[in-house]
């Protein structure tokens, strides 16, 4: 049994014994195969002793119950890593940054507050997944939408406060930007209501985001500051119909006009739904739609001479590629787009589009699905990713662990996934830096990255921001994790030399990804730590999450 | 002459020198006639001693002057008191919320650091006006569009950071929610930024907010925490067209269709400028728009019978008042909506507006005004508030202290506006208690309220919240003004009590107000004092603002 670092076996134990008193025995657990459920189980470091694990689980049932257990924990110096629900796959499972800290899970508290239909929001506790919210819009016929990530067992507060994302509308898909209001326990077990829920008696909490004086919510964001135990989120009303229509271009070049087309047609929310590029001629995208294709349909088949070609490329690009793909009417790019709204809406914007790409791009070619008014149906006939139409599902981690054409099977995967400018030019550069990785860093030659070759398209789930996402194995072979994490390390710091950081990291690497954000010789670290130590002075909320590490183990680093 | 409470004379005098050896002895000013201009020119204390004003004004030219002089002051305890440029009148002007602190004013740090037309965005320093951006930007021609406050002469980056709106599209109205990325000198003097502003050589500060980690841009907005010195703002695309058009309703009882019409519409985005509702039957609004028609071509010419009947209404309501519109042909209710994109786009999302107006009201009109490509001749032909077509303009301000028919002369205003539900029944509720609450309160007896009789519609300025905007009149005549600030401070307390809280006040009322925020016995405000003394200990940044004091202060509230 691990104890955390900096406390006693006794005193640890009168911990334990303080927290069964608040939750009850059966929600302290401690016993190893319960706790094997908090581990990571895409751990890139899984089967070595620096694998990272709780030394205990506590599962409170209530804000008062969370209360009392940080108290508990503030009192004994106890280590908590707080988790909401769902798996967290890619990014570090349930186990703790801090070794040995002990799990705050919060899946019971799995209360829908508030479904507001008229407001079009809601707001829920932590333990409320996105099947658990999608059930009950569902059951009582509510005529709103809910933006969905990934993985439908994820927590809707969750994924909002780790800056996750979605499929549908851009209002809607940055899931922290659409959260209207929290609930927050502090280190200190006080408990805070941010925006109008500061406010006795408001019934706008999930109305308006600011409230009055300054907005604390962000500094809840990707850090250990507070537990969230209450958040507001905003919905979609239900449009009358949907549309999934792409976007085609003929030559290499055409990348500028695509990416151009991208940006004004979504900026100005003409199409809605999440930008979708890929390319038919290199058989590729950086797309989930195409990912889906792929697991739905299989590989593409492709002609020897095709994939001769492909593999022919630089950066994506030979002359003959292109020739063959214009004798043979396959596209160098595609750009799938979605829209929502009432028909003549959607078909007056999908026209529009069709001329800004046309003047765009030369020999620009177009293909619409038909226009639903069934979500549920869109979905099933039209073969898209489901999360287009707000439904949640699990094809994504079925995906993830099945996908075909590795040499090594997966037992898991990891996101390196830096935002690049967004533009051609930014596209490109990413795809020759990191293509050039391939050759510079030992590491990488045994690692079979997704999606790096023959190049690499990004994925624009931030409206206005480009992530370029590349996939990690994660292998039964130890030595193998061992060069995907040095491949890893080496990537952040290239990418980080470009001006290249990422958005979200598996804890392994938050300290160094957080430590290329160092303008100013690390002044916003340092800011980090200010508030930290202030508004946690004894450090056990998550220590060591998203590289803020409390002062007693700051220099452990 | 002034000097802060807590300082030498000695002290004092060489802090100055000080400064002045950093922005030159003719950017350190101390004259009266100087500091009058740093007076809250629309204060409803003038001619009082509890007036309060500048000890003397600092102008740095430059971030690393800023950081200068915040040393300086930090060093020597002296309180600074942060502005940008523009006039910030109704709410409070230039004058500190500490009596006696130091002006420290960043007019001259007016650089437009980038505007990207191909990503939509602008990076500028606190002194650069809404008139310095759209001029900057019209001169070369750029294809974006700026969303303006009410006042031209404001600062794109004070009005974001203390929750200004504006009147275009919803995603660019809220200012603050469209800024991305910061950079802030902290109290001691640190340079910090936010965002991909935080990575060195990231060329995606203007493109994406979250940058890793905690997001900390939100509590330097509204509060006292730091200096903000740069600010990256989302633009709009240069939209095709645009067009003004109007829902009728004709009875009371569609205010509900009405306000459920308003938010379908704007959070579906198929009207995407601020919905403004008014009532033609009642010759009043909440509308900017219909103020500015007032403005323009004087009020609306009534027949005597039809005043009387306005003057015989209950919460806006009388059997009477109906049969005469009804019988005449004047709506009830009417809602403007403004659209921005393609002619054809435009033309299906009216037509889609209408069908969903008419199932939710029966017997709802419609107007459209012609669809225009340039936006310069649609705010003149149309006579519209400019700010609609995204030019900035003072026409607000000349309204403000000449719009007619006060008893007393207007020589400035101030606002009171809480945000309420957004449904009929939070407008009919706040019609109900503040009418109330004109026969409970002595002091607004003698007051003439902006606009609260016969009806008032709210500012729909965010999207999905209702600010419930009554404005006060600050006159020549002293006791008029105590009773200004008297009945302020009455309702303030009543909205409190109903849940309802300003989004923004004037320095005078925002111990107050942020004091209504006070859910679990303030815990919100002692979060907030625990930030404020861990990064600004000493508490020399803009002591008070918007309730936060420093310690040393903290009594004396």
């Amino acid at each position: 049994m691990k104890i955390p670092s900096n406390v006693s076996p006794s005193v640890f134990a009168a911990a334990l014994r303080e927290f069964a008193g608040v939750v009850g025995k059966d929600w302290v657990l401690t016993y190893d195969e319960d706790l094997k459920t908090y581990r990571d189980a895409y751990s890139p470091l899984r089967e070595t002793p620096k694998d990272r694990g709780a030394s205990a689980a506590v599962a409170p049932a209530s804000v008062e119950e969370v209360q009392a257990v940080v108290r508990i924990a503030n009192r004994h110096r106890i280590p908590l890593y707080t988790i909401s629900t769902g798996k967290n796959l890619g990014y570090g499972g349930s186990a703790p940054n801090h070794d040995g800290s002990v799990v705050l899970d919060l899946k019971r508290m799995n209360r829908i507050i508030e479904v507001n239909e008229s407001n079009h929001y809601a707001i829920v506790e932590p333990g409320v997944s996105y099947f658990d919210l999608y059930r009950y819009i569902q059951e009582r016929g509510l005529k709103v939408w809910l933006d969905v990530t990934d993985t439908g067992w994820g927590s809707v507060l969750g994924n909002a406060i780790d800056h996750g994302v979605g499929h549908t509308v851009s209002r809607f898909r940055n899931h922290f930007d659409s959260h209207c209001g929290m609930e927050v326990v502090l280190a200190n077990g006080e408990l805070v209501r941010t925006g109008m829920g500061a406010m006795p008696n408001s019934k706008t909490w999930g109305q308006f985001k600011m409230g009055m004086g300054p907005m604390l919510d962000g500094i809840f964001s990707q850090s250990n500051f507070g537990i969230v135990t209450k958040m507001g989120i905003w919905l979609m009303p239900q449009p009358e119909a949907f549309m999934h229509a792409t976007v085609y271009a003929p030559r290499y070049d055409d990348l500028h006009g695509l990416v151009e087309t991208l940006k004004y047609v979504e900026n100005s929310g003409l199409a809605q739904g999440a930008p979708e590029m890929g390319s038919p001629l290199l058989a590729t995208g950086g797309s989930t739609m195409q990912l889906v294709d792929v697991f739905y349909d299989g590989p593409p088949k492709l002609s020897k001479r095709h994939m001769e070609l492909i593999a022919g490329t630089k950066i994506g690009y030979s002359p003959e590629i292109q020739s063959y793909g214009l004798d043979n009417g396959i596209p160098y790019w595609s750009l799938n787009l979605t829209f929502y709204g009432p028909k003549k809406v959607i078909a007056a914007q999908w026209e529009a589009v069709q001329e800004i790409a046309s003047r765009a791009m030369k020999g620009a070619k177009f293909h619409s699905d038909p226009i639903y008014t069934d979500a549920q149906k869109a979905a099933a006939e039209l073969k898209i990713y489901p999360q287009n139409v707000g439904v949640p599902n699990l094809d994504f981690f079925a995906m993830g662990t099945r996908a075909g054409g590795n040499p090594h099977p997966m037992r898991g995967h990891m996101w390196f996934s830096p935002i690049i400018p967004q533009s051609a030019d930014g596209i490109l550069e990413a795809n020759r830096v990191f293509d050039e990785a391939t050759r510079t860093v030992a590491a990488l030659k045994n690692i079979p990255i997704w999606n790096l070759k023959p190049f690499s398209l990004p994925a624009p789930f931030f409206e206005r921001s480009f992530l370029f996402v590349l996939g990690f194995p994660i292998a039964d072979d130890p030595a193998m994790n061992k060069a995907a994490v040095e491949a890893y390390r080496a990537l952040l710091d290239i990418g980080g030399k470009h001006g290249w950081g990422e958005y979200r990291a598996h804890p392994e690497f938050q300290d160094q990804a957080m430590g290329l954000y160092s303008y100013n010789n690390n002044s916003l670290l340092r800011l980090n730590e200010t508030i930290k130590d202030a508004i946690d002075p004894n450090g056990i909320l998550s220590p060591g999450r998203y590289g803020i590490w409390p002062k007693h183990l700051r220099k452990k680093k």
